[in-house]
């Protein structure tokens, strides 16, 4: 299958051009490299030394013996985008060029417009060049599971039976996204649904957990290889944060209660959930939608998991509360389905611990790198407009 | 109380700084002029022989004794919308100041990117300027019943109870929208919702039917005073369009089989609604939504209320069905809450036939301008993408 991968430099998009092509599959990719940009307007770097595309690309193809297609451009450029489809003639397009974070999303006005005009234009040239170059081709577009919010029901996948005054309708289900960044991947969402609906376009959903892990098999020893990692308060995720913070001794910290529930799943399970997806199409003028995550945790659970898998490594590290810089409930209901990717034959890698365990020992390596960057650990953008570091809680916080 | 009105110089716009200031409150408002150039763009123009701003502003001091204070330029700029709210510090912000065509946004994907970006960009600088300078104001969001769709269940107003596997929550009602204009109703919508949430504003989100009319009795004689009226395929709306058809003695052309039902509401009653949400405003932190409309028609049910009062005037015209350049449900259940602005004390006009009058009458003075752009009175822009004129119906469609 012919996949081309937009957004082929960040944390995903490096990792599934390599899981792909290991299983047979030919790769292009596009970046502009404005997640490295990002997160240096963050005061930070990725923990993983991640080299430049030409670096990249040239390991790649010592490893994989097989040449990737990349164009460096902006795929806010429809013109590049159309170019793009002609050339390569993707069976199938893997959307992971929107810019993914929160907290940079809640910046201010300026990175507001950004983020939910780069997204919305980014996934509208896609669309409209499937449309007009490859009709047939499967978009599969990296959502999130924060589009739902933590609603007091269970979150279907997508859609739900609607049964309102004694009459009945199949809709999608209503979202309550926690952040200008999230409520883009909405509008994401509502935007590729249309289209399928008007052009017949085959489309994949991906409502995908918080990921974790710094490798998949496929990269092997090469440093060359490595995907990015990121653990800034804009860019950094749970796991991944919570583990970098343990190389260096920081506290672990948790917002406010602590008590938020997410779904997870490690990067290994989010290849082999995507390319299941990959592998299984839509079908003509479907718009279809998978909860992609392993199972769900209580925030505090986790940063219990790490501490203690650190501590084993000889890293002994405190969980300390931080301030919660958002406005988000940090303790509710959470019950998400998520079977079709199971349907498809997800096996789920499931020791969360042992995944730890590899990433704390590849991030030793990088410890020098993340205790220079140590200051970009404590979020500053708070989502009532403020820009101010926020504070340890006073009092210990109950951890179970 | 003092109002700023974002997009002064549209249809809705220009009526509303009229009836505000009757009623003795303050108006102050802005506009770029894009709606001049996006009509012109579309092979037409207005029916009502519209006046430079600075002629409007002249007459609108002559008639109502007040001057407006008035900004041109264009509130994708965020340091002008900040200025304007600084200087002019309004109590209430009426956000006209949207591309409001559906056919505009399906052009190309040149327009659907404009219109969305536009969109947002416009109610981003509103909702951070009014966050940072008027957090206390009071934003009225036009938005429109095409954000609902056409679900085959009720319309409640915004939000409704939902059960689902056994458990409650109060959730936003699932939209269904219809082009990329109206989606990006519903993504202007959702960011809104999520403003007041996290920063305490207050928010009216207008559902608003489609209005019909050329003029509110505060407009007297003087034409100067007039308010836009388009008709062509892509700015006009139904009823405006048929008068405006009629008047030539163009066929009126409902869509398909043209059973299409919608809210209508003559613009007076829009008037008399918007003002009663200005003058009731949301508490703060409050989002809330009305279903703004006076009564759900089908389509071909006003093509011949239009057909008999335009032959009581002596217009003898045809009803005959075009093809449907849109992609949409031709006949369908339809059921829309619409009761918080009579619970606010909204009084319907009620008589359509009277005000149908009143617009032919009107639209008779103009007759060369309608003639003259003739061509834009049958669609174009197509949902499948192509641009092509559609054609009459070969068979006459059943009328009732």
């Amino acid at each position: 299958m012919r996949v081309f991968i937009a957004g082929m430099d960040g944390y995903l998009g490096w990792s599934l051009a390599q899981y792909l092509t290991a299983r047979g599959h030919e790769v292009a990719g596009a970046d502009v490299f404005f997640r490295r940009q990002w997160v240096e307007e963050m005061g930070s770097w990725s923990a993983t030394p991640i080299r430049l595309m030409k670096e990249r690309l040239q390991a790649f193809k010592e490893h994989y013996g097989k040449e990737i297609s990349f164009w460096e451009g902006d795929l806010r450029d429809y013109d590049l985008v159309e170019k793009i489809l002609r050339e390569f003639q993707p069976d199938a397009i893997v959307h992971f060029g929107e810019c993914p974070s929160a907290p940079y999303s809640m910046v201010d006005v300026h990175h507001a417009v950004f983020v939910q005009t780069n997204n919305i234009t980014t996934t509208f040239n896609l669309l409209f060049a499937m449309r007009n170059i490859r009709p047939d081709a499967h978009l599969v577009k990296l959502g999130t599971m924060g589009e739902y919010g933590t609603p007091n029901v269970d979150i279907p996948e997508g859609f739900f039976e609607i049964e309102f005054r004694g009459r009945k309708d199949r809709l999608s289900f209503p979202r309550q996204a926690g952040s200008w960044y999230h409520w883009s991947k909405v509008h994401g969402s509502n935007n590729i649904m249309f289209a399928s609906n008007i052009w017949g376009l085959r489309a994949t959903d991906i409502m995908q957990g918080v990921v974790f892990g710094t490798r998949i098999n496929e990269m092997g020893d090469d440093e060359r290889l490595l995907s990015r990692l990121d653990f800034d308060q804009a860019f950094g995720t749970a796991i991944n944060r919570f583990c970098c913070q343990a190389v260096i001794g920081h506290p672990l910290t948790p917002f406010g209660k602590g008590h938020q529930r997410r779904g997870f799943l490690p990067l290994r399970d989010s290849m082999q959930c995507l390319t299941l997806a990959l592998e299984n199409p839509a079908r003509a003028g479907e718009y279809r939608v998978f909860n992609q995550f392993e199972e769900v945790y209580d925030i505090t659970e986790l940063a219990l998991k790490v501490q203690k898998v650190a501590g084993e490594l000889g890293l002994n590290v405190e969980v300390r509360n931080l301030e919660n810089p958002r406005k988000e409930q940090e303790e509710h209901y959470y019950k998400p389905d998520h079977q079709h990717l199971f349907d498809l034959g997800y096996q789920p890698m499931h020791d969360v611990e042992a995944e730890m365990r590899i990433m704390l020992q590849d991030l030793m390596k990088y410890r020098d790198r993340i205790e220079a960057k140590r200051e970009a650990l404590i979020p500053d953008v708070r989502w009532d407009g403020r820009r101010k570091k926020v504070e340890f809680l006073e009092t210990e916080q109950a951890l179970t």
